[in-house]
């Protein structure tokens, strides 16, 4: 029997890829999926790549109706949109994936400080699992409330974890300087993501402050067992898809680079969706595209001492709908990789 | 029970795009994968999208151990290449998807002219079938050789055939623009497709002539059940993947725009691959990337009386191994869609 | 001295490639720029790429001081608006070069059947010059109101004129499949055209009929002395600039692809904008970028006997700015190709 | 009258970028081309975008007729090929600017690390000024031959000249993450660099150590007065043209934003070509493009301490061919802008 899902937001592009994975994943049936814009219309009408999927027609979020039964509610709305539905799903019995802002950080000051807003329902912070199954998996198999991570916090918490947890890197000099595909900025209308602006012009944004700093700091902090902060840089590629983080980081022992390498494969050994590249090969935002996987690479510059890692994902696979549906089978029992097989489309 | 593939030329585009299909789909297994370049090294070193498949390891052209016992092999080759490898493989006992052009011509002298050499195994070509299923399915099912189709004759022939089929436009007047992504080009090192040369840089290439025009009018002469010619215009896209083609078309009566939609619906109502857009969309590639679907979108001009059929498919997928998969399901038995059920990647 | 120019529309692209040009040309002012969203403010805080021009400050449309002793005007509005501005600044005695398509189509009867609007000042029409120097020269050397072509017609009309003046070609059976870059679209926001959405999806787009067609119809229909009717299929590349036209022709003789050449360069010969490849070269849009150029190819298909021409220009140049400038050096006298002189940008 | 020039090596991205601006240089006449792929044939026959300039004939390196009175040669050849003609060339009374590898580094042992082999013109290398004229205008303009800096050092030295000669910065702490368009790679045939491996694929590359770290080190060490070294790791972008360098500082003192932007403003108040963004604004690759110019910003977080500064160029002008007019307009005490003028061209 296939557990029953909804969509909320189903005509972003994180809603278009969970459709994508969901429609295709044996033990999940989509029976409810919103969108405010084409409330009433078939879903196809806003993404013409899901013409297959006739049947599923947009619902406004008002209308409740059918959301009686749903196992589990994808909530792919904006921040504050999010933290006013939750609470709805959850006394429903809904179990929830939420992929916004809205439940990852566990203290809602830290909340106001970074979204402006005060937390609408920090009643339920407590309870929301971290959704990084590589770190939190335990709490995520029981959890009614995942906050699905950023992109960039998932492509820099693969790349440190090892080294944070084992101690092995300084935590008071963590540079990370990513780089984004442009569908990290959403679907809506905008003149600064038109095609024209976009080719060729790669650029830095956000470089005084971007919201999933103190994603990072509060997850790093608790893999070092210390406050710690970090310096985030993101920048924006003339690509719809890809997140690159590379980072900066100081040893605190002297190791090769195969030593390096061994400490992340021994962490990442029975992990399904991470891969530690072979020496000589540096990851390529192109060989995740599409899947669920990220891939790591290190590299130790003898000379200044600095390690590199890094690390590319799919922003909005294991960046965002990819890792909601993991989070979504671990919260059930099914096999971690169901309806994520599908290897990297290339080229 | 599996069924056991080889794959001859595994890491050339469309060699990594059918490991891609192959390595997922649920009745098959990849025994044999061959490649001159990377002869006893593994595949994920030629593509690091296929980290992930470390058991996969190239072997060379020459060492046949291993090879009798397949059930099938898809070539990948080069044409010429191909040709003289498919009579060992049949003398095998081993049924052969061809995804070259040597086996799609029935007639010898066609290839002569074409391709400038002469055919190394004329006695094979009278019973390769064509390996378009939506066209010659019953000969494909029965058939020890399938000759996968070109990609552009794919994108032409789907378009073209419920028209020429049923007579309803003029054989003497078909002109078909095509654009297609570089991916088409193959994966040799070339000046002329590095990135720098082909970004921003649309042109039209082999104008006077391209080799897959003989393809095209073979199989809309069998529909229009007379010999045709047609004037074929590809084109260089600045993009990976993809095909789009704008037949230009004289219809013999007079319909509107929803009457051409529906002879294309009526022909293609059980295909589970081709699509016919509603009014008022047009066919992109992007919405079909990654995928083994064919969109279509039809467009009267009543000023002027021209009809246009435009169409479009990811070139490596049902204009390569996406359909080279669907053929071995057809030959094999299977439903037809095994393997192919990914929804197409947007954006 | 220099004469005083006024920009109308400045932080469109095609006002901003006006600023481009003019800010270099030797024999002119830039003295007045407008725009609605910005008035007050500095241009190059709509266009960082203007950084160097911190003198230029848009005004409002509405602000007419400083308009009073302009020489040329080149309105980069969109048609409607254009019309309104127009008569006024004739009235001012100040030339105007409008970019728009209000003064391109000599019968208000046409105008509204493809604009859907009355023409608010149909007694410009029979002295706009229309501005193609290499059909018009003398026309607009006196005009004082030059209608600067479409970037589609500028292609084609460039591409077919001396085969339909020379009666080469078949009048009815005109077919153009034209493929553009984004930049076209304009610089508003807009969903459709985000990076995401374009990115490696090209697809054609008002397939049924595009506003051009009647100005392609009615320069050829000059050229040729009889109307005639053009099937013209627009599509959209997934590249900022550029804009290739496929005009596949019926020759009314036999020829050979060095005749047709012949022809092209016989007709061009004097014209230091339009180049005849040499054969074997076909024009690709990357080697006319940032210029004023327009390359042309031809091919002859002797199987099936369909001609050719392939047409490129970059569309905010010589399909817009660059066209502009060069009409106002053709009004005032000037060397035809000031301040047009740099070589396309290539890679 | 115009000083003779030659450009040696004109086939490349380089070369060509050569062609661009000198054939629209007023006081410049281009006299001899070399190209050993072309040797014979007319350059434009390699770059169709400089269709417009047939009298361009390329001639073998080996043929040195018409070189003995070459006022000024550009080498633009790869390194090692450099340093056999320079000699020669230097000989003859030819001034030089060389744009490879060759004569940038002071310290030949340095270059023999680096560059795996001896150098075999170690006694120019004391004559040889660096060819940055922000920092070296002086050494420059008497020089018989300049180094024509690499594009990345050009990028990292604007950016933190100021800084580092102020002393306002650890220079322990000196990490530089480099993003390049794949123009930087050549001209080449290469399997990396086609359309399909690089579109979509951002990457970092040399991770382990890159050859223009020396460079940079030995520029930055002067401005320091002491001998530092710099992480720096190169990465590449899914773009033709354009660098950023994002460079992660440790300030010795605490200031402001505005107060870091007036050290930079003031630095570079009187040069032409180095524009420092207002605040808010961050330098994007395609504001430059085409350009001589380098935008700047600079970002102070609070947070952490930490100050980055953004520095974009185009590596084929700023980053190669343009700096390499600009030194030779100072060697000739020409105005220093001179042929440089032209805009960026956006979009």
């Amino acid at each position: 029997m296939r557990i029953k899902v909804a969509i909320l937001g189903a005509t972003g592009y994180t809603g278009g890829e969970l459709v994508r994975l969901l429609a295709r994943h044996p033990q999940v049936q989509i029976v409810h999926v919103t969108s405010e814009r084409h409330a009433g219309k078939p879903l196809r009408n806003a993404f013409p790549h899901l013409t297959s999927q006739p049947e599923l027609v947009c619902r406004s979020l008002e209308d409740k109706k059918g959301l009686e039964n749903i196992d589990v509610a994808f909530c792919a709305l904006p921040h504050l949109a999010s933290m006013r539905e939750v609470p709805y799903l959850l006394a429903q019995g809904t179990r929830v994936v939420d992929l916004s802002a809205d439940f990852r950080l566990h203290d809602p000051l830290i909340y106001r400080t970074w979204y402006g807003t005060d937390h609408l329902a920090p009643q339920l912070l407590p309870e929301a699992a971290y959704g990084l199954p590589e770190l939190h998996r335990s709490n995520i198999a029981s959890a009614r409330l995942v906050a699905n991570p950023g992109c960039y916090p998932t492509s820099v918490l693969l790349a440190l974890a090892p080294l944070l947890k084992g101690g092995w890197i300084d935590p008071e000099l963590l540079i990370i300087d990513s780089k984004s595909g442009v569908s990290g900025a959403g679907r809506s209308a905008s003149q600064d993501n038109l095609f024209t602006e976009i080719e060729g012009g790669f650029r830095a944004y956000k470089v005084e402050g971007h919201r999933h700093t103190p994603e990072i700091e509060q997850e790093l902090s608790l893999l070092a067992g210390a406050d710690l902060r970090v310096r985030f840089v993101p920048h924006l590629l003339p690509q719809s898809r890809g997140i690159l983080s590379t980072c900066h980081l100081r040893p605190r022992v002297v190791r090769s680079q195969a030593e390096w390498q061994e400490i992340l494969h021994t962490f990442y050994h029975d992990e399904p969706f991470v891969q530690v590249l072979e020496a000589g090969n540096w990851p390529a935002t192109s060989h995740v595209r599409g899947s669920n996987y990220c891939h790591l690479g290190v590299a130790v510059d003898s000379r200044t001492g600095w390690l590199t890692v890094l690390s590319v994902i799919d922003n909005l696979v294991k960046g965002a709908a990819g890792q909601a549906v993991q989070n979504m089978n671990v919260m059930f029992g099914m096999k971690e990789g169901t309806g994520l097989e599908q290897l990297p489309l290339f080229p």
